[in-house]
């Protein structure tokens, strides 16, 4: 379930679009008012008020508070104004840009629905005039690159059908290579970056099944490299996007240093979908609400945003 | 443009089924009357035939069509008999189960559009329940199975823009890996795999001019075995597809040995697509025109089947 809260009735997009004019007209910007306003519509809602905008005064919304705001808000608002596809599509290409950061990739390629996926990719096409795949081959490099080419290359399967003897087979494929520290070997990228998630699910539960002890545990325990971090990423967002998602929030809200570019990814891009689930997972595991852990963790009109974005 | 030729007016389908049904009635199947019926009909006008012939016999026509014909004319007329993208899947599927034939998935995925590999890729798993990649991953192995799994997988960029100087540099990354005698290396696979058709030509015709000879002969002249073979296989269908066909079909014709598999399917997938183009090149390069060679090269139904298709 969504976060997102959209006030009934919704004022028109054209008024909308007249007071976010006004929150930054004159002197100083009226931050508290962009916030109440963007942060409580809706994708479709939030492009017709940016074609009212455009319309009335002929700039472009997004432009124009980019230029008002500042830091982490202004890097907030600029990516939660777009269309999800083309938010997801410009999110890839700056993990690809900034120093790789392959967890945007994973979190694509393997928590997206095929469908889903392949439009992002249709959608990065439009904006840069490249393939998705080729960018991530130029981008990344060895053992990594290939287990990321083959994520975002992939058209899974999507039914629910599992064959249980392969699960079986595949379980104790991915075992014994672990065991030999084989992380890297090309059956493991076949099996992790060509299966249906029914069935590696399926073969995720043999694993544990039959050896007692999770593949991700296994992973942990026998390497924590980066190769083998991705991979375990994968994993994780195959077997649950909301558990990988709620981890990610409690580690990014923990750390000292700060990464509010992942922070900001999580509550942007799930805030339509499913930030709810992901809130009730961690407030179970962190012994305090999301809203309390965000209020503890950042200030100022960032910390008024992300709060409004999960239902405060 | 296509060979085929459909008579004007054309019958309606519940005529054409009646035909069909007397063909194949009684002692012995009027193969002639067969041939005359679904030679001359376009996809759309088959699927109708089929349909109405269903309705007023409750049998499948494909299925009766099966038991009437026999050898390779049987073969033919199954394959022809299905719309285009399960014509693909089907053959995709085939070229995969009776031990591998992997210039089927390299057509499939070198001189298809993106979006037709990609209906093609549906349309599989709306047969088998599996993505054609998970399949061609678990029906190959090594070098080659990267290489098809990664050809089959990509969703390339389909427009124009060239990168000038990323070619030039690719270009390079290609002829010294050559050189070392390289095939497989991830460089290779990467470039081969990923970029736009456009990007590659502008690629392949910068190894020539910086290189003075083409990649083609590059790799022939280095080596013959199957994975080379693959590489130029994929690069012919990258460079031009109905040369890369013109020479199959030269080759298949040329043979003692016969591969009908082969010739059937370049007759049956192009006749309603590009036949024409590839039948003028093949009379230049032959020196006979692909009727004569046909005819020579096949006997019986099968031959005036495939007489028809081209045009005759």
């Amino acid at each position: 379930m969504a976060t997102l809260r959209v006030p009934s009735p919704v004022p028109s997009p054209v008024e909308d679009a007249e007071h976010l004019r006004k929150a930054c007209q004159g002197w100083g910007t009226d931050e508290k008012k962009v916030i109440s306003i963007i942060a409580h519509r809706d994708a479709a809602q939030r492009q017709q008020i940016q074609k009212a905008y455009e319309e009335l005064y002929k700039e472009k919304l997004s432009k124009r508070l980019e230029s008002e705001l500042t830091g982490h808000f202004e890097k907030a608002v600029y990516r939660w104004m777009f269309s999800p596809l083309d938010r997801e599509a410009i999110i890839a290409k700056i993990a690809l840009t900034k120093g790789l950061d392959y967890r945007v990739i994973i979190e694509t390629s393997c928590i997206n629905s095929s469908n889903h996926l392949l439009a992002v990719k249709q959608t990065y096409q439009n904006h840069y005039k490249h393939s998705l795949e080729e960018d991530v081959a130029s981008d990344s490099n060895g053992d990594l690159r290939k287990f990321l080419v083959g994520l975002v290359s992939t058209y899974r399967y999507e039914g629910d059908e599992v064959d249980v003897r392969l699960a079986h087979s595949e379980a104790n494929t991915l075992h014994d290579l672990i065991n030999k520290k084989a992380f890297n070997h090309d059956e493991v990228i076949r099996i992790l970056t060509t299966r249906s998630k029914s069935q590696l699910n399926a073969t995720f539960n043999k694993y544990k099944d039959e050896h007692g002890v999770t593949i991700l545990k296994d992973l942990k325990t026998a390497n924590q490299d980066e190769f083998v971090s991705a991979l375990r990423t994968a994993i994780r967002c195959i077997i649950s996007p909301h558990k990988y998602y709620e981890k990610l929030l409690r580690t990014v809200l923990n750390k000292s240093e700060s990464d509010e570019d992942t922070l900001t990814r999580v509550i942007v891009t799930r805030a339509e979908k499913d930030l709810k689930e992901i809130m009730t997972l961690f407030e179970k595991r962190a012994n305090v609400s999301l809203e309390q852990a965000i209020g503890k963790h950042t200030s100022g009109h960032y910390k008024h945003f992300l709060l409004a974005l999960v239902g405060n």
